[in-house]
């Protein structure tokens, strides 16, 4: 089965030059690919001529005449951008050219317009972002949400918890993945009102054989491995993400200011080359590029806006492996067994 | 002068086997510091005279028959171990036998026995912790809540962010230290109810010249040192602070593993041996141990659990330089000018 994928070719912080050589690379590498590249035709057309693809099978444009700039109110880009490169790219999921949209646009901004076009799943109030982390156990870490609801509910984690241990079943094949509350210590009497609250859904949700819950897990758990999925309100989430994404940028600065600081220093640098290069792959950022906006009719994968190449073609992974792994139709089919509510599931665009 | 400080010696994972060696080292740097040994005197006295210090001068033992296990629950912790070495410790700050308390016992019976004993300060509803954390500026930052309040009203933030402005005048000689609130954005409309609530009280106090309220920061701002005091809630400090935690933990055993794969990475890593000390040294979270309660009628210090004695010396380093700043009196009177309500300040035990 070929899989089809909408880029949005505009969005991030560097546009074509970015998004169309990782198109590329891609496609050559993924032969049960189709791409479609959105948006300006000639901008796209030179980008892939200079890279020497302009004959590229498995490629098409798709023309859309304006674009989502990254300090674009959420106003701009839903109400007045109708043509933008990111709403057309999310369109063709809506209309079923493609089974997956990635953007590397504002975050806001791809939520609001992916919710305006593609509606929110049935039984899902507040759809939500989730990505991935390395961990000591060699796996990934699923959690979410990352930043799409900075003010939650219990039910809102509670949707979470199920929407993304739907998706960690459905990419890593795992039964019954656990899933762990992001608390501040492991007791049952830790934390604010909102975990505590929402410690109970789950519970009696696990007590049904609905979830696998896990219990309360701490930052330190995300790279521990603990759990399978990390649950957290999308305020913690963002903050927690950035501050370890800070905390690496200041560890590589480290590291290669003191490597580069004498000739003995370098001549060692040079010799472990190979462990160098090893760490640098574990912790390469980039290879955990591409998040889930979880709880739409469709799968739309947004990359960090300042993603390169590399990391953007790791965001158009992670939305084949969803595409192919058929999540979209696992995640409403599970959503309608397992949100207490009973709603009605919608499998259009699956 | 000399500057008194009372060891809690049986706290912490390790108790007395941690604590002791660490006075001693520390005793014998700093000709200006009186030290109080506050535990089973047998205990602390074995332990003393293994390190061959028990004839050390400047040095004295307080016995208490009791000790705070680091799962007691805080009411053993507050009601039925009223001679532990924890309040004991406390109680020779209230008592001016001694300026600071440092203890690696639990967070939550330390902050409690520490309010019951010392009472918070007048004009301060809830006291707060503050750490400090390496940036990419070569100075710290300060962080706070970072974990004694989960549940935060924007008032709460607002008196966080005065008295983590008074510490770090205090500690670092700054005379209107910058202050961030951590948030999922820079942009004035971002972040959670707490936080935008929290941002007008700031900004207010910003405009009357009172505290130089910086604006919003992310995540990623605490290791670029965007500014000199990060003011969260509790909740997310401590998770944050974990995360961080982990990340750097997951990180050194890569770093470890990755050197001793083989034979040449070996050689690289002896070689390079200068640059791999460096950055150890930079990153590691012992130099960072000792967190600072705020808002008490006395200073109290915090060593994280499970520090060794290297990391513990730290925690007193961090209580001397605070009481030798005379960090209490200039919180005392700075919140008295700072605070909006202009409740009277308690001066003692300064």
């Amino acid at each position: 089965m070929t899989i089809k994928i909408s880029i949005d070719c505009m969005g991030g912080d560097h546009g074509p030059s970015v998004t169309i050589p990782a198109a590329i690379s891609f496609s050559r590498q993924m032969p049960d690919v189709e791409l479609i590249l959105v948006g300006l035709e000639d901008v796209i057309r030179a980008e892939l001529k200079k890279h020497g693809a302009d004959t590229l099978p498995r490629i098409t444009i798709q023309h859309a005449s304006e674009q989502v700039a990254m300090d674009d109110p959420l106003e701009v880009a839903l109400r007045r951008k109708k043509d933008s490169s990111m709403r057309v790219a999310i369109e063709q999921v809506k209309d079923g050219k493609a089974q997956a949209a990635v953007s590397a646009g504002n975050t806001g901004a791809l939520m609001a317009v992916s919710r305006y076009v593609l509606k929110t799943m049935a039984g899902v109030d507040r759809p939500a972002i989730c990505s991935i982390l390395p961990n000591e156990k060699g796996g990934p870490t699923y959690m979410l949400d990352l930043g799409a609801n900075v003010d939650c509910e219990p039910h809102h984690l509670h949707q979470f918890a199920i929407m993304g241990s739907v998706l960690v079943h459905a990419m890593e094949g795992i039964d019954k993945p656990t899933i762990g509350l992001l608390n501040v210590g492991t007791e049952d009497i830790k934390g604010n009102e909102l975990v505590k609250a929402t410690a109970k859904l789950l519970q009696a949700d696990k007590e049904r054989g609905a979830l696998n819950y896990y219990g309360n897990v701490e930052g330190t758990d995300i790279f521990k491995g603990t759990v399978d999925l990390v649950v957290c309100d999308g305020f913690v989430g963002n903050v927690t993400l950035k501050a370890m994404e800070g905390l690496g940028h200041f560890m590589k600065t480290v590291i290669t200011t003191e490597f580069k600081r004498n000739f003995l220093t370098m001549l060692g640098a040079v010799i472990a080359g190979g462990a160098l290069k090893a760490m640098k792959n574990k912790f390469n950022p980039s290879r955990y590029n591409g998040a889930g906006l979880l709880g739409l009719r469709g799968l739309v994968f947004k990359s960090h806006g300042g993603a390169d190449a590399y990391a953007f073609e790791w965001a158009l992974r992670r939305a084949y492996e969803a595409a192919k792994n058929d999540v979209q139709a696992q995640v409403a089919t599970m959503i309608a067994e397992l949100m207490p509510r009973g709603a009605e599931p919608t499998q259009e665009q699956a």
